[in-house]
């Protein structure tokens, strides 16, 4: 094999690399041939010296193929999954599966849990009680057979080059590198036997791609590497400056969800679900026009076809059905404290990472993956972004364990709103399409 | 203290890290807060973005300061040392430390094994029986207060921190760096406890800089480093195109120091002594003038003066000093087989590399730090660069212990040599100084 400070040297030097030079060095890597101070000085050649598309490809096939690959073949096709580079509010995933398999699209859906300000669907749906994201493969496989949705955990034999090479990453300043980012999210959803693939890629100050320029940069890589790996793929753009919807935080979150279900919920999540599953059902060629695609979808959230799907995906994840009925019987805190508008007006700023990091301290997220996480605890906007507030009158409702901690952290929520003299302009929920 | 992470991600984005940063990044390394990976990932991105020279100094302290650092305040200033940087039968600190110690000037020197193409000080010292490179710091000083001159080897008490991070860096691929370089070299050299320091930066096919440029810059940032720390520095620039002298081997570049101590060996040889002596004394401010520091050191070494403190420091080491009067006694192979020129001609060209690379494959070097060394083995020159051979006269001579060992390395020395119809111009041996 190729010497390892060869392979590092190269990158060094910003050449391009092979296919074979990369597939060896994350085999090596998984057999120990290749150390971790010796990724980690590749991994950082490579985030200051880029990776072409084909670099890129590369290292997302070997990291792929360092662990089980579904191919999901008693399943019917299309099967088509939805991948979110991670926001505030955003639990689309819960709504969008069962949504999305009403239309005769499959959706395999392997998720993974929140760290730092951004939340994470395992641990949004580990609310509903008994609910098991820990399926075997051929039981996430019989699952879609029936229900045509599962969300489930990433087991460890996923990608573990992915799940290593992260945690180098992590400690490294070697996570923010498009083409790095690009081969850990696809190195996990191609191991999901997936036909499509839609991106939804946040943009804004609660998103990982602050602007607008580096989120198309991230979608481009995205979409064009799943092309090259034989799937279909489209990313959407979507605004993450203000959070998505009104609920943050993991039992929260589910109910909004459930809301959507129910063909109600507020009107930007609502949206957000069925743009995204305009896209799904596009790629599952299981319409003929965005419009008839809208309309499917549209039908099933508002006769109950959708909501039905969610509590036969929950039953047979092992889940209480019940709460999905009567969301009171999801975990809730004792206190729910209102924090109050300090003058009136049109909210023009509502900040969506300063409100995920009091969730966080509430207990709702991580800082460390293997920490727990609080499912009842979380924030509910009591007013959206362009609506308007009274003096006196809720910006926010605290889901709180103890009372003090409303006191903790109220200012901190106040301050995450602005509030304006004028209504401001409406805002674009869907920035730009990637194809 | 700053996470390792933030450290790393400032390097990473070019910004320039503060004393107290790569204090914490070497403290946090030795203590293992710092972990190998984060290091390697720090270094990486120190090689591509560079250091400045405020940079350098502060990882040199830190590095120095890792381990111990002597003060030789018993031993009599002026105390100067010698560094090269490395090229193919370089013994010059061999006569060079005993015959600058004649003229008034201290010279405490920790030495460096080969490793790869280039050789080093201490494995050519150790041919001498008994000579034990090895003292305790406090033997160290008394050997300078009695004899003037030391050269032992680096203890492990000698920046730790260099010794961590260069075993890194030969795996990582930052082994090329001028200011890693620098800091390298000066963490060693500035724990010996001297006042200025001598560099003898190589230039050409056989050195680590094959060009002047890259040597200039080495040489600029060496000696800058150094007078930042307080010592006086001088840097010469000298041609590595062509091997030193006329032995390549460890014994037998002990037998050509020799020879220069007792007034003779090749004119290269003995002329780079001479002028990195004057450099030396200069510094110490032994001498009015290169003129005067000229004369002294011809004088020492053509009356016997030089010679007489290498056997007294060989003595204080532990050696058999009768090697040096009867070098006969040095190790010495049964077999010294000519390599005979195809054609006669004027010696144009005698690759170094060449002829190190025989050398270390009949034993004389190593490849890797744990390897031992044969000290008899090796290439004596018949002719140097610029001379004329006969046709079926000796190029050079092999000492080998087996006289196969002649068959299977005599195409490969012969190759080494370029010979020429006309004689070739002179060639400068010193061919910049940077002060």
């Amino acid at each position: 094999m190729t010497l390892p400070v060869t392979l590092i040297a190269a990158k060094r030097d910003g050449k391009r690399q092979s296919d074979g030079d990369i597939r060896e060095l994350i085999e090596g890597f998984m057999k120990n041939e290749v150390a971790d101070y010796q990724m980690s000085a590749w991994l950082m050649a490579a985030r200051l010296n880029g990776l072409d598309r084909s670099e890129t490809l590369a290292l997302t096939n070997a990291m792929l193929h360092s662990g089980k690959v579904l191919n999901l073949k008693t399943v019917q096709a299309p099967r088509i999954d939805k991948h979110s580079t991670g926001g505030v509010g955003d639990k689309i995933s819960l709504c969008l599966a069962p949504l999305v398999a009403c239309c005769g699209v499959r959706v395999p859906m392997i998720s993974g849990r929140g760290l730092g300000h951004t939340g994470g669907t395992l641990d949004k749906l580990e609310a509903i009680p008994k609910y098991n994201t820990a399926l075997t493969a051929k039981a996430f496989e019989a699952v879609l057979r029936k229900v045509g949705a599962s969300i489930i955990g990433q087991t460890s034999e996923i990608a573990p080059a992915d799940r290593r090479i992260y945690a180098l990453r992590d400690v490294t300043g070697t996570v923010e590198s498009i083409p790095l980012i690009t081969a850990s999210i696809l190195s996990k959803k191609l191991a999901e036997g997936i036909d499509g693939l839609v991106f939804d890629v946040k943009v804004g100050s609660g998103a990982f791609m602050t602007n607008l320029k580096d989120a198309r940069v991230l979608a481009k890589s995205l979409v064009s590497v799943s092309k090259r790996s034989g799937k279909s793929a489209v990313a959407l753009l979507t605004d993450m400056d203000v959070p998505l919807g009104k609920m943050i935080g993991n039992s929260l979150e589910t109910e909004e969800a459930i809301e959507i279900l129910k063909g109600r919920g507020p009107a930007d999540s609502r949206e957000l679900t069925i743009r995204l599953g305009i896209e799904m059902v596009q790629l599952g060629k299981a319409a003929r026009s965005p419009a008839e695609a809208r309309s499917k979808l549209e039908r099933a959230l508002d006769d109950g076809t959708a909501l039905q799907r969610f509590v036969e995906m929950v039953r047979a994840h092992g889940g209480d059905p019940r709460c999905i009925e009567k969301t009171s019987l999801l975990p809730h805190t004792a206190h729910r404290i209102p924090v109050l508008a300090a003058r009136a007006g049109w909210v023009a700023r509502c900040e969506p990472k300063a409100l995920a990091w009091v969730a966080l301290e509430l207990g709702a997220g991580r800082l460390r993956a293997e920490q727990s996480v609080d499912h009842a605890v979380g924030i509910e906007l009591a007013v959206q972004w362009g609506e308007h507030v009274e003096h006196n009158q809720p910006l926010a409702f605290l889901h709180v364990r103890k009372p003090g901690d409303a006191n903790r952290f109220g200012e901190r929520v106040r301050a995450a709103f602005g509030l304006a003299r004028s209504r401001p302009k409406a805002r674009k929920l869907v920035l730009s399409v990637v194809v």
